[in-house]
């Protein structure tokens, strides 16, 4: 079975909802999507503090589910063996939060099956689906690119916008390896 | 940089000590190393209900350092590509608290440089320091084996005692390689 190295946070956790509602706590007013588009929110004019909110317990327990990837990470986990690689090492209180959250949301994942670390060049696996160009720079397998904001302009990878996408990728690998 | 995957129970962090604390508060009785030798602590009659404290929050948080073991992990650390590689997913309440122990005990390995998994077979590196035979069967590099009470009686895999051994390995592979 191949091997599928999935990410967590803008792949299958929408972190922007948060990081939206942050913003406009403190500036209040909401950032339309082509303000941050190109960027992270945090990115914006005066806005770096809100990246450390990302190191407060419970920050990542209470993300949204991104949409539609429950049920295609179900239907992968027949086809593949699906691994969670998730750079949780630098936010100290990320890391159970993460566990619980996955739990929850993903309990079809074996704990066997998480991956919390640092930089992910030590991860071999066939597939690797990162909206973090960075990892997929250092990937030797097939990386795909999940769309956020902070990598509309990289062309560098196969590109899926959604998890709709990410099902019809796999479906013709699935078809073309069966050949 | 050659990459070595280095583990933290029973190679780094001395888990020994505390589960005997345990078992002699529970039995009344310290045992032997000879009475143990061969399996683990918790595997000895009646005991099993000691491995249940690995859920425990704090467990891992103030373990003894393995002997010898921050030397030469300092040492190896200015050849080699280090990455810290623990088994910690199945239990929730170790992941911060292995954390902070490196932190404390191995300031010098950069978070980048930390994996908490379950299984280890995704781990792409030359060389794995490690006490469980599980995770040098799947590993496609070269592993050593970690002396350890359970795994006294393996055979198939070059075998290190001790800290001291690490770093005569290492040395000669440095001698061979520049040769």
């Amino acid at each position: 079975m191949k091997r599928i190295a999935l990410d967590m946070d803008e792949v299958i956790a929408d972190v922007y909802p948060k990081f939206l509602d942050y913003y406009e706590r403190d500036f209040g007013f909401r950032p339309k999507r082509e303000d941050y588009w190109g960027k992270k929110v945090y990115e914006l004019e005066g806005a770096m503090h809100i990246r450390k909110y990302l190191f407060e317990p419970g920050f990542f327990r209470d993300l949204p589910v991104m949409e539609g990837s429950q049920e295609v990470v179900k239907w992968l986990n027949e086809h593949y063996d699906i691994y969670v690689v998730t750079s949780a090492m630098e936010f100290r209180n990320s890391l159970i939060d993460k566990r619980d959250w996955l739990e929850e949301h993903f309990p079809f994942i074996h704990w066997k099956k998480v991956i919390m670390c640092g930089d992910k060049s030590v991860i071999n696996a066939d597939y690797m689906i990162d909206d973090h160009v960075r990892n997929l720079v250092t990937f030797n397998g097939k990386g795909l690119l999940y769309t956020a904001t902070h990598n509309t302009e990289e062309t560098r990878f196969s590109r899926v916008d959604n998890w709709k996408e990410v099902r019809t990728f796999f479906e013709n690998e699935l078809k073309n390896e069966s050949i």
